[in-house]
């Protein structure tokens, strides 16, 4: 399983559980594969910025991977981001020997020029191996790294082993637009593009060409159903089902609390046993759990997935 | 008219309507107004960063505020945030002169430090007089300046002319939370607080303790309903409400173009004549206008008022 | 006198003379005018950031830029960057009515991408007149805006109106290199470089291409022989002189305190009636003002302009 | 060897040598240590910034800190800044069981308000250990994060186990100030302070309490020299020392490339092999190394040491 530009569908991204020690919950972490599983996603995406990797060391970086990547069956891209160069090798060489089908790297938050940019994908794609197929993650608001769309296309064609975008630019519907008129135009060759910022605008997204999700919204499964209605034409429905969640999703994305709220609502539908995060970590408030109890029976109303 | 810190319920932030030749528009200026009045707010907040005020010369600003203040009849607060002390006194001293109910401050992007947010706090308002009410702005998406609530209240505790907060941290709801609790447990003076990000959290922002809403988005009838219903305890009508404009407060919420599409829909319901900003400026694709078009139609199933 | 490429030698950064009360000393703005004129100056550029341009008002500006064009008899640049285009076109005008020889655009700090620079001076182009010589202001420390030369190329090809990069990148060498480097394979036309950050590279940025300063260190005497020297091949001589200047340079290059030390030289050595500054402003603690004149008493002993 | 509050004179930064293929060239760890010990110095710190310790992975880190601790015979300051605490807390354990006399945190990036700095800290002795010394590094220029006096003050006085500052604040003179003003009125315990910035500001910093310097000018033997001079009260001496290394003192400071003249410095002067940087690194053009030596053979003239 080798990830390549035709991927399509919903690659959730994973959190990763703790115990309330904050040791990495493993018998978690194979019971969150399940839940993912059973949610009926294309794949998976480990040690991303919501999976709190900077927070893991290398050992339990590639543990994590390789037991994912074992049970799941799908393909699984893996974070692999990394203030320097040499840990970035060290854990895709790691990942890719235990049957990753990717990885994605995002931009150090020091780049500013696109000639900067570029140049580090370069020797990103100089440090994994031009063999590596590898996902590009373009996540403004947190990394203040800003990648037009021509930058993007730089990139992707100057490395056949880049398949992917995650787009997570905000707001960023333009950006889609601007990439598949660039492939229409026959200046950039194919390209996944899954969409995060945690499915805010994913109803949009899809209608502009997005191939699909790769997000973490804690109901993955409303992903499969939202991105399947979608790319069958029925836009009502698709907005329908969009809207009745758009008030937890909105919730979710708060910057710094947006992990505990996601941790909060997998450990409420069982797909977790704790919502630890390890520290430095946002915390929930009594009224912020009494909220989303509230949004959540709210949504039960109309989705069951909800009744939890 | 002066504000104090009872104030309460919405004031909507105004843009600035502009011919498409770049001139203000004046007539539409009157509309507007008119516009905001017939929708119940109780305030009008003029020049503030939606009012693309930095694109103002002194002149402009100075006769919009007139001719505002003149027709509005409710109190009507002035932005006069400036990279310079001697453009906020100018600006303060003419807006005051013309009846403004007080003025609003934000902090220039370079503050760090809590000492350095309060001393500037201390200049201006030795700037603009101890005895201009004032109106704190806190956006740290936009301004990159973070305040604790010990900071707000350090403020608040050093100026009586400090009336209110326009509360628009992201995420927010804890710091509403916390300056409540200042207040019960005797350390806070009482202080308005209205809350702005385009409303994306005025359905629990009303929960938290908030007086009501500051800010921009194109149907301020709904804001001024939905303060009232969350006002009167109507939990289940106030959110019902709330998640059926959501899709377009979201839309509405995209940074860079927030403005046009505000401007497009407040065009579309005829509040003003074109819906063009000064340069430089967001443009919304014709795509864009389609979505917004799409969810206009939507929202007009369930509120008359989208029927535009 | 109209600001062409050619323009090479000693523009000095003017500072703006206040009296303690806060207004503007005219008495020494003429005092000042007259000091630079003395030290041999080729030219001046007023209402720069250590102008303390922000914090005066439109009439203060455009009456100090008359005064000193009026008196001056040598080319005057006049910074008019602002944070909207109204008060830009407005102030150009005013100043190239009044005689100005061109003016200085910085870009704002928002501006990231490569796209979002070219299309800033695109606009400003457009607001100040295509027929108005500019200067492209370079200075990433304090701006965060990042410039490749190969954005500055782009910029000056398509503006014949682009005559001088104020260049002012830390570390910057590079940069003139690699601008001279185009011009030499014809790539990018005539443009006068004219190097910034107080001085401090300026012994270096002579040889690899600079046409002058434009800088605002406290002996623009010295930066007048300097360059004199640099360009006579003097090489020994330039860095002699450099040298013994450096130690100052240096103190002068503080953040948040450096025109506070420039404006005390300045006032010790008689150009100006007062140090003042208008709020907000760095200030010289007792310390650090026996600090500047420890130095100036060991420069004094190899140079007798510092026998203050 | 355990640091204290009482530690004084020059901590070298120690540069990691690499071997032109970009392995770890552990001959020159040892020779490089050997020329440091030569120098005179009182204690090395190891894998800062200047460093490249986000170059290394974690088993790389331990072997050259391992390696550098057995040889030195003085004390030596391992640098243990991370993304994330579990490798903060593993290389912190790692290198403490090898005989560090103590460890440096640098806060993240993303740290604004005085509460996130101070919680940052406690949560970072958490990890390491009540027991262990520790180190702050104030670095505002690479780091963005502004502590005030007073809340270095309250992180000093929070935990007994930090004994020093590594004052890299720019400008910084009155920060020292501030602090043994602090000491003066009883506020503050003792607190080694020793300064960096590559040295540009050690002449006064010296006289305004430093305990000396804690940087990486590749003239380690001048900053003993001077530090002791400064020590002893012999100003005129101190300052004619310094300002002879002023030049090449300045150039080594430029963002970028700072590391790879003081490379070349060091490889120069005989103390690594190679001046290789692992990717992403600065590299110096021919126009650079030929400033460099222009720059040692002046101050070979006066300086015995710069004869390489």
């Amino acid at each position: 399983m080798t990830l390549d530009a035709t991927a399509a569908g919903v690659y959730a991204i994973a959190a990763t559980p703790f115990l309330p020690d904050g040791a990495v919950d493993y018998a978690s972490v194979d019971r969150l594969t399940d839940f993912y599983l059973g949610c009926g996603v294309t794949g998976l995406t480990i040690l991303g910025i919501m999976g709190e990797a900077p927070k893991l060391d290398p050992a339990e970086a590639l543990a994590i991977s390789e037991r994912v990547i074992r049970r799941a069956g799908v393909p699984v891209v893996v974070g692999v981001s990394a203030p320097g160069f040499a840990a970035m090798r060290a854990l895709t060489h790691g990942v890719m020997a235990s049957g990753a089908a990717g990885v994605m790297i995002a931009p150090p938050p020091t780049l500013r020029t696109d000639d900067q940019i570029v140049t580090y994908y370069r020797q990103a794609v100089e440090t994994i191996g031009a063999d590596v197929p590898f996902v590009i993650q373009d996540y403004p608001l947190t990394l203040s790294v800003v990648m037009t769309p021509t930058v993007i296309r730089t990139i992707v064609m100057e490395h056949p082993s880049c398949v992917m975008l995650k787009h997570e630019d905000w707001p960023g519907l333009e950006k889609i637009s601007a990439l598949r008129g660039f492939q229409r135009e026959g200046s950039l060759r194919p390209l996944s593009i899954l969409t995060g910022n945690g499915g805010l605008f994913l109803d949009f997204e899809m209608e502009r060409g997005a191939d699909g999700a790769m997000t973490g919204y804690a109901f993955p499964d409303m992903l499969v159903e939202l991105v399947a209605r979608a790319r069958a034409g029925e836009r009502e429905a698709a907005h329908d089902l969009f809207d009745a969640h758009l008030p937890l999703i909105r919730y979710e994305q708060q910057q710094g609390i947006g992990l505990a709220v996601r941790k909060y609502v997998l450990q409420r539908r069982g797909a977790i046993a704790h919502d630890a995060q390890r520290a430095p970590a946002g915390v929930l408030s009594a009224a912020a759990r009494g909220e989303i109890d509230y949004l959540l029976g709210r949504l039960a109303r109309v989705d069951g997935r909800a009744l939890v």
